[in-house]
């Protein structure tokens, strides 16, 4: 029997990356959306999956085991990752292994980071450290345009986990990006922004 | 021949989890303490190991294979645990495994990022900023409380990178936290902080 797969979610970055990586890994799912601004993830049904009443949460119900329930996107990333034996990031057995995290890694400390820092302010009425760190963030997404010199995806040859972290947040930032200073970034974009999984996880939650 | 292991770094959290995790699986390595005042991150020689001018850098050298030269402290903390099968990780096959996962990365974005966030503002002279995220990183770090109240370590019953990136961020709150109303966290920042290699990591870059 194929495992069960539900994604608990909303339609944010860290939502959109997981949704991503199941339509990638063609891995049969069922998307909950919930209302955040209606505080559907503050429910008690919802608080049993997550305490933290955050999402993405993917539940994975099989007939073996009890249901495996997973917070944190990054984690679940790695998750399905490894799952996978080796799509999304080369096998460990690989010498491009660690240089793949090394990238994936970038975009979630480096790039998506300040983003959350620069929201968290954003709510807290703080523009100034709103501004500062938005500007950081794309600042630092923007550096990623030497990682794309002489290769085709993020992390080299093959599509990964770190082009799954970049792409949510580059779609987000699109608008501040001066594009024709970026060329690479700008081809990257638009042949990852093609991949029919992107565009299906990119609508998750619509 | 045993691999030719260096870190380069400084005083600094991600530095000091590297170091604690070479200590904590007793692989034999260098330290190289960077001036990061003094701006030794950025001569020629530094740049050419990393291009971005940051540390931590770990730079393995094998008789086999090219020289492993990687960045990102997470990433090189998941590479070391990879590369120990099984032990700061549970291994992949093992069902607490994405659950460790979850609890490392609980303490990546969630409370070393703010943190890091508040470093940048402080650096741009952005206080309310700076506050609003030193505020935000404490209040998640002690939300960790929960974690341990079944448990002796930040992920269940053995130690994992979760504790490792949980330990130098807790250290460095150390005298922000009333610690009287937290017993758990203190009860494991005791037992923690008495490893002996987490002692030798902590003082690395001294």
């Amino acid at each position: 029997m194929p495992a069960d797969v539900t994604l608990y979610g909303a339609k944010t970055g860290n939502c959109l990356r997981v949704a991503i990586a199941l339509e990638e890994l063609a891995i049969a799912h069922q998307v909950v959306k919930l209302d955040l601004r209606a505080g559907e993830q503050r429910t008690p049904d919802f608080l049993s999956l997550n305490p933290s009443g955050k999402v993405p949460v993917l539940r994975v119900r099989s007939s073996a085991a009890p249901p495996l329930v997973l917070a944190q996107s990054n984690a679940i990333l790695l998750y399905l990752a490894r799952r996978a034996g080796g799509r999304l990031l080369p096998p460990e057995t690989d010498a491009s292994a660690p240089f793949a995290l090394e990238r994936f890694f970038f975009f979630v400390t480096d790039v998506i980071a300040p983003s959350h820092a620069a929201f968290f302010l954003k709510n807290k009425g703080c523009e100034e450290g709103q501004r500062l760190m938005e500007r950081r963030s794309l600042e630092m997404l923007l550096a990623s345009e030497r990682f794309l010199q002489n290769a085709p995806f993020m992390a080299g040859q093959s599509f990964t986990l770190a082009d799954i972290a970049a792409v949510s947040i580059v779609a987000a930032q699109s608008p501040s990006i001066d594009w024709a200073r970026y060329p690479q970034l700008q081809r990257w974009f638009a042949a990852v922004m093609a991949r029919p999984s992107i565009e299906r996880g990119m609508i998750a939650f619509d």
